[in-house]
């Protein structure tokens, strides 16, 4: 996976940037974000990037979409109080799944990701619950937010 | 308690608003924000109201503070995407106690809250643990601020 | 509320436990169980004691439930790693209107409880959304389990 | 990494299992537990792997550890209400890091994993932050648990 790269990627990568605040939970005993945080940060950045492109209501109308898989390399702490900035992108489209790249940028505007993620979703039927393809609408969409 | 009253406040009541990004995670089975999340955002909150006014540090150093209480009257429903803005104001200052009123407000800038809380917080001995009076400096800024 | 009390309650008021293993992210910064945790706690009790009743099945099936209020009284600190038993009991019944009373007990038996919270659902009607009833036959179940 | 194996393993692959209960706020608007639950369920069930073998006291006296990378593969959906049992298993020791196996198993005790995680920690020195070797004494600990 991409993530095991030991590269932390730029703010340039990402075509797309959710902004998401810390909370006080987030922190953990070690007064930094627990790395379960970031899986949090990830399925919302994603929501946010379909909405924002009005492929919410699309997707969920045709498809039912499953996290099949999800990786993280942590770069830096990260700790509240504060924001991120969670940059999303599409890293790959299969016949029925959906590689999202994410990079989680704290608020000093010119450094790396803190953290970096990939999180893949696979299109199933509703009635059947079987994986199916990417419908047509939706890739064509993304594909044109990826170029 | 306050939040017994069955009267949602309105934005008007607050000197302060933090504003809190929702998550995808928030949301139960139910499509809304689950009610354990509002407690999450009630020390957010408190936190970035006494980051805010340069407070945090003083608190810290001084003494350490337990929350003792907590409460939250539910007025609307609130759902991930989205964010919300979280009004923060002092109800009451006992000799080592502060109860906080804290207003969940949504996007729609002239409605009441949809959720109102309270948080006490008790000011104890860092050596003892055991109750202490609220620290003179702080106690001034905070009447100050409630003023 | 019963939860603005200042005594902890025991074992004995409590006909139902659910137990509840802890978590890491469940300490905070300073080291302990935080405070919106414990409403993660209330829910799932809450749900253990309705299905461990056979009665999860019938009240989805008749009432939509809302939590309306909540509330919790913290009496000591209580850390990851180990376990708690939350006590669930019915404290009062209204027409529409069920109040929980939980205590959160550790693994020390014979103590009293480090927690204790109120929960406040009111039952709607699926079609309207306005608050009805409790069903009859849920309410007979909850009296007998009451006395 | 291992967890990209589309292959779900069995209870037999891992030593040492943690029980942890499931909680209502862990299932999402699908009705099934988070992919960003997993997670709290990872770090603690090595928590909890570390406690029982005596380790988690010397862990902390020594070294800091530091979460570098975690990941998942999703084979089926769980949901509350109801208990996980997850699997610990060390897959790799470097010089400094430890690579933590970890299958999530339902309460159907004959089943594969319905998810597979990875967890990848790297000891620190509590002084200057940089990695240093796994101490001498929980290596040679956990070489005999993982024989």
């Amino acid at each position: 996976m991409s993530t095991q790269d030991n590269v932390a990627p730029g703010r340039d990568l990402y075509p797309y940037f959710e902004r998401i605040t810390l909370r006080y939970a987030d922190n953990d005993t070690n007064g930094h974000v627990n790395n379960a945080s970031y899986y949090s940060f990830f399925d919302t950045a994603v929501e946010g990037f379909l909405t924002h492109h009005q492929l919410r209501r699309t997707v969920t109308e045709q498809v039912r979409t499953l996290v099949v898989a999800s990786s993280c390399r942590y770069f830096r702490e990260v700790a509240f109080p504060g924001y991120i900035d969670v940059g999303v992108r599409i890293a790959r489209m299969g016949n029925s799944s959906i590689t999202w790249d994410l990079g989680v940028f704290t608020q000093d505007s010119d450094v790396t990701a803190a953290a970096r993620g990939e999180f893949v979703i696979v299109c199933a039927s509703p009635e059947t619950g079987r994986p199916t393809s990417i419908p047509d609408v939706i890739r064509e969409q993304l594909l044109k937010l990826s170029a």
